[in-house]
């Protein structure tokens, strides 16, 4: 019997068992930052995999959330493959979920299809695939650490000895831009060394295809805010002669664009490595995407018109995430605002370098007459100034990738392929952000990623979802993976690894 | 004596118990909208006017907030003047206040100056000028409310008769852009015949000189919602190909003025009477204030370089009262935001026509590409339009002035000057938006305004309040008027008493 059809067995009689466990874990509240919950979060993980037989540690360095470190060993290993999740989610505004972020709800389908909410299945009840779970956290990423133990079990119940070594590292604060990764991982290098790394984040392909990345934007962002008079004031009385913040910082946002959406920041681009061949072949065999995306998403054309999508992923973007000033709707008031702000992320292609593309941002409002600050001004600078702007970084990292044609890419093209009987999608680049560069300056390794989640699991926003075939999915990917012959890979991966 | 003097030795006496009567008529919260509460405001101050022998009513039309209608007659009156206050307050977001926006707090100075809260006065005890009240209201408009039935206590006191007859009209929906006064004019105008209407409101000169208003700024303004998918998406997976509606916003409105922050909307300025050289005489003579301004108000340059404040007063004026997409700080989340909205007032000149003015918004949006709708829109009205706005109209009213060499505009300005006993400002329009219009219009009144609150009373915002040093100037100038001879005014006012 092979891994997937362990797995299909397995989750045949143990399928609500595994439901119920996934629902526990996600109860959990586990929101970036609030280390009490993510300390909760941590040692029930490192129970779960204790339980199936691995060496299970929680390491918390002072002022961070604490990393699960592990390990599982096998006879005969073909490869030692280190696995990276995080366990901590995006901030929840309950008020805008349908079910609230951590009751972690099942539905007989996705809301926007008129999924209603049922109960738990008994053991042996059947459970259909197109069932969702809706909980912060079940697509991003708690997921591998639902589907990896099941897969162990279902291993287990089939007789059939694992072929690969496992370290684990399962971080709790990837949401808040994984500031301590670096410490930890080079205080842990020891305990980390594999022949590649995988990463479980993400959705798989839009088509619902299984895919393969290999790589993942960078990151990189700012808060900018811009000031107005000291106080709110009332607009009447001074409208049109006291400077509005709002207008200012809309007015400089739009100029951080041309009317092609172009980014027009001094030298934006300048350091993004060009598509080269290889990923341009890679892009061209992508399945088509935009239509289908564009009607389920719910919008009317994209940002640049009749770009695609996988092209608009090589190049770096500037996404304004928020914007605030003042009060609209119901709360407004007439008054001119006393500050605004807008945060704003960029997604780095490779080459980017994170440092330096807020410095772009910093010269340009330089350029554009503002006085750049790293606080809020003195009363005694707003009234010397009249451009004022802080400038806040948000932690970032650089992008990293690997060549899509190496004995590791095939072998896990390969694996996704048997795990699921369907055509592997290959993605030179993957949309979000991961810090896959650490693992490649610190530990040496080559890393790819494998997702499970389904691409429409709002991941980020109200109602994150997973539905029920990629969690099963999940569990057969890798009871494959895990009974795989490695050997063709080289220890420490593939040569040339990295491409800057 | 005269009534200035008449009302000094009352404060003198009896200051305590104004500034108790004041409190808890502020205390009675009068966010507008809040019926319950507005109606618990109209019935107390109702009973206020009636105890100094007024015939007081409260009417309510369908679906409006009360307004409070009175009047109060003497033996030999020489004019009939009409005095509108309103006695609703914009909305109070309690955590950006420093005291409780109805705990009506006496402060020891400005808070900006170190003042601290001080327990009422009790009779006799001395009372600094110097000190304010904290509350909602304080200033924006409830302190004709209180400073009135204070005038009339005095001149009783000191047996002067009064020499006015009065009319009252007291509005509870102002700050709601009194969608109802029309009305109630129309309905009530039987009973609000008057020379000449007063209305109270605003802020004195920000040399804290007494002033008279010629006339007010007329209002429009909307919000304005742009559209991105349908749900919020992870920024990295979807950033920089799904459109982003903050930044299309930003783009937006950054497109509605020039570098020199001259509106571009087309025909913006086409309806403004253009500045008179009777305005031009007066607003030369005013004393220049912008330097004051700018250190008080704590910020670097004006809007315009080298514009002076009146001049900008006779310009409609296009000012970002409010925006707002997704969130920033803390609960930022990478995402491209579902949607944008800013909220806009637009501040009108004489000639400006309100709707027109939203018209000229609205073309600009289809100009720039985009589907303007009255409403969200349907999941295929977004599939199917890249650019798609909503545009609610906020309710509105044209500018209105009266000639400023008249024998009302003589009297007014030597009542103020008798009241203050310094040199009284005469301004050609404030700031702010009142419905003269409404005055002129259905009653066929000239219309003034004699304002009482210190400028710097953060009216509309948090920390709004009044130094006791303008309560008693407003009792001193009430107490003048209510005592002056009017018969040099003619009956219905000065001629040719609208500037459109």
């Amino acid at each position: 019997m092979d891994g997937a059809t362990a797995a299909q067995r397995h989750l045949e009689q143990f399928g609500a068992r595994f439901l119920h466990d996934f629902v526990t874990l996600l109860q959990i509240p586990n929101v970036t930052g609030q280390l009490p919950d993510l300390r909760v979060n941590a040692t029930e993980i490192a129970r779960r995999f204790e339980d199936r037989g691995a060496k299970m540690e929680v390491v918390e360095l002072e002022g961070s959330s604490p990393v699960v470190l592990g390990e599982l060993r096998c006879e005969r290993p073909t490869a030692t493959i280190g696995v990276y999740v995080h366990y901590d989610g995006q901030p929840v505004d309950p008020e805008n979920w349908t079910y609230q972020p951590f009751s972690a709800t099942l539905l007989s389908d996705a809301i926007h299809n008129g999924g209603e909410s049922l109960s738990l299945p008994g053991d042996g009840e059947a459970i259909d695939p197109i069932w969702r779970i809706y909980a912060r956290g079940a697509s991003d990423d708690k997921t591998p650490l639902a589907v990896i133990p099941a897969a162990l079990d279902a291993l287990v119940a089939a007789g059939i000895d694992r072929t690969v070594d496992l370290i684990f590292l399962f971080e709790g604060e990837e949401e808040s831009g994984s500031p301590n990764l670096e410490r930890y991982m080079t205080e842990l290098a020891p305990r980390l060394e594999a022949d590649a790394w995988l990463l479980c984040d993400g959705p798989v392909h839009q088509t619902r295809r299984p895919q393969v990345s290999f790589g993942a934007r960078g990151y990189s962002g700012f808060e900018l805010t811009m000031y107005g008079p000291e106080r709110e004031l009332h607009s009447g009385h001074y409208g049109n002669w006291v400077p509005n913040p709002a207008f200012e910082l809309a007015r400089f946002l739009a100029g951080c664009k041309d009317d092609s959406d172009r980014v027009t920041i001094e030298g934006f681009y300048d350091d993004t490595v060009p598509v080269s061949e290889a990923d341009r072949a890679a892009i061209d065999a992508l399945p088509p995407v935009e239509d289908a995306l564009r009607r389920e998403l719910g919008f009317g054309g994209s940002e640049v018109e009749g770009s695609t999508y996988p092209d608009r992923l090589m190049l770096p973007s500037f996404n304004v995430r928020g914007i605030r000033s003042a009060e609209i709707g119901e709360g407004a008031r007439n008054v001119i605002p006393s500050r605004a702000t807008a945060s704003v992320d960029m997604r780095l292609a490779a080459g980017d370098d994170p440092d330096r593309m807020v410095d772009r941002v910093d010269s340009h409002l330089s350029a554009a007459g503002y006085t750049v600050l790293d606080r809020d001004p003195t009363p005694d600078e707003r009234r010397s100034h009249r451009r004022l702007a802080r400038l806040d970084r948000l932690p970032g990292y650089r992008a990293a990738r690997i060549p899509m044609d190496s004995p590791l890419s095939w072998t896990l093209l390969d694996v996704c392929g048997r795990a699921s009987g369907e055509e592997v999608v290959a993605l030179p680049t993957f949309g979000g952000s991961i810090p896959l560069y650490l693992f490649e300056d610190i530990l040496g390794s080559p890393v790819a990623i494998l997702p499970i989640a389904n691409h429409d699991n709002n991941q980020h926003a109200p109602d994150e979802n997973i539905r029920v075939a990629n969690l099963w999915y999940g569990v057969a990917l890798w009871a494959t993976l895990l009974t795989t012959d490695f050997s063709p890979v080289p220890a420490g991966g593939t040569q040339g690894s990295t491409l800057r």
